[in-house]
């Protein structure tokens, strides 16, 4: 098996892009991530997307997206897992590059979700939920998630505000991310007092529907050694019931368990090797429960971190460096590839002010459905 | 990379199973796959499926099907490439044996399209095309192709009748498939009187809507050699752009070319070493120009081949062997898992009445949209 480093990355800025098509989102993320690595051509695109089809009416965003962005003829399709369409995508690009089938590859996250009327988007977003265990009583997403947070605080205790430092992280590090759909700070007064979305989820609780686009390009450590920007350590997955009720604990999430520690086994270290951590903040929820399941907090716990300001860039465990899924926005099959684009920023020291200093190891993970599909990457600076 | 082989193989029936959610054929034929290969756990799961998100209102088909066969907790992801996204799926599944991330994976390929009202499922075929130039001037997929046959027949001077023989042939073989939607034989006068659809494709020019999963167990030849069915002596993948109008040449189909190319140069072998090649007769235009561009005849002599009976189980290169997509059906995100497992019967002898003796190595060619995605395999017997 070949090892795989990241030579280039791009990203479209995230917000409400209805001057842009699909298309246009994918093509502007793959040229910029081409362009940062100095090449001209790819061998693949793989590309991470989740809603095109009911969204946009567009399947087949493999082949669209290569011609449009003037590489027809190369290998190319789309990978889907929910939210966690991105880093499945990147997922398929690592096996590309470490089999030896391709040298140059481009893995593309892209999501429009905001050109739609009506409930459409939050339909769309609840295919990610089992239809006919779940959605067919007539949850939605977010629900799912308010069922989670509320089992949270009555099984440890925890009070709705215990989760306002990571609305405040996420806000304070996006604003210092040009790319970020929200770039102001959010105070703990006004978390607290942001409308009911679906009790206890808060609309600061929440990520935003959103546009936007990433790429990174992919390709064998021997024989680009001189233009390696980061190495990938840990590619890995694992699945649990896309149903919570069927779960062993709903308030556990283990397959961030399972994906966190086959990617600590591949890479070699432990939690406390990581210098960041690129978590699935959808919902403030989730934040805890990944903290917990990846083992960064005991159980129950995960609040904690973001009450004492663990999470912060200077603190032990730097989350949402770059606004997370909260601020910098989540346009769903889009975000895996964002969070490592900023990885990227950080082990290579160009994320400016929200710089984690001498950051080494970084480790992203994203997940679809609610814990269902867990895609963790460990990456390391040259 | 490590070589890879097949050790089981599953299908379903294909046809309108109304009493069947998506979740039960794709665990039917997986199920039927682990137990072909006598294996009662993998390592990962790829399914290849188009049009559940807009027909079923349910995305996240990995987890969920990983889940639902008993293996929660192992890597899965959906891969989307239209109606190529079997053979897409597949192609990740082989990258994964090939990168050594994985030793027994599962590659499943699932569509349910018939449980719908209206011309719903009319609707998400088109998204295999382009939204913005094609569909959204009010073309269907039938069109389009309808305008790719009427352009053939021009250029070379070919009635309609001529493509009665990729019917005729179709159907002889779907008659002898227990798995076939259609087991009925066709003439040569029925094709002539069908009705019409998309002048100049009438109702037996045309592969049906239906239902259907089929599933391959992949693993590395040198730990499996005891097991291995068939070996996997190439998997290319190759683009051109969805809209037909943007294409070079549109009846010269080159990414079927490309396709092909890349694999004979992957498997070391030329199109006269094809013993049967399982080719994408979505429509009868499609056999024609695929025949053409993958090398087995000159432009616009495709149809000799099937006016001749070159395609025959006993001519030179017999297509469709179990039935094809016209009467075994094409439920379209399974299709390309289908023709590998048909491959696998004809190389294993176990083809009955449709074996065509001798085979040792065939091809199977996927496709997506009018020949924007072609995913092409060639397996060999051990």
């Amino acid at each position: 098996m070949r090892d795989v480093v990241i030579i280039g990355v791009g990203q479209t800025p995230v917000g409400e892009w209805w001057d842009k098509s699909l298309r246009q989102l994918g093509h502007d993320a793959v040229l910029a991530a081409m362009a940062d690595a100095g090449i001209e051509t790819a061998d693949a695109l793989y590309v991470g997307n989740m809603l095109s089809g009911q969204l946009v009416g567009q399947e087949h965003l493999g082949a669209l997206i290569a011609d449009f962005v003037g590489l027809r003829g190369i290998e190319a399709m789309k990978v889907e897992a929910a939210c966690g369409s991105g880093a499945a995508a990147l997922r398929v690009g690592v096996m590309a590059v470490a089999s030896g089938m391709h040298d140059v590859v481009l893995a593309c996250g892209v999501e429009k979700m905001t050109d739609t009327i009506g409930g459409v988007t939050t339909t769309a977003l609840a295919t990610a939920a089992d239809q006919e265990y779940e959605v067919s009583q007539g949850i939605s997403f977010v629900g799912l998630n308010a069922l989670l947070m509320r089992r949270y605080m009555y099984e440890f205790g925890v009070q709705h505000e215990a989760f306002a430092g990571f609305t405040v992280n996420a806000h304070r590090n996006g604003a210092h991310n040009p790319s970020a759909m929200f770039q102001s700070p959010v105070s703990e007064a006004a978390y607290l007092k942001a409308g009911m979305i679906a009790d206890p989820i808060n609309l600061m609780d929440s990520s935003p529907v959103c546009d936007g686009a990433a790429c990174v390009v992919l390709a064998p450590a021997d024989r680009f050694r001189h233009r390696a920007k980061v190495r990938v350590l840990a590619s890995a997955v694992a699945t649990d019931s896309l149903a919570v009720h069927d779960r062993r604990d709903p308030v556990a999430l283990d397959a961030v368990a399972l994906s966190s520690q086959r990617a600590y086994g591949q890479a070699r270290v432990t939690p406390a090797d990581i210098h960041l951590f690129e978590v699935h903040d959808a919902f403030s929820i989730m934040s805890a429960l990944s903290l917990e399941a990846a083992g960064f907090a005991p159980r129950g716990a995960g609040v904690r971190l973001a009450m004492d300001g663990e999470i912060a860039i200077s603190g032990r465990i730097p989350i949402s460096t770059m606004g997370g899924l909260k601020a910098r926005g989540h346009p769903v099959g889009a975000t895996g590839v964002y969070q490592v684009v900023e990885l990227v920023q950080q082990l290579t020291g160009q994320a400016g002010a929200n710089q984690v200093q001498g950051a080494t190891i970084g480790m992203a993970q994203n997940i679809g459905g609610s814990g269902a599909t867990v895609i963790t990457h460990i990456l390391s600076a040259i």
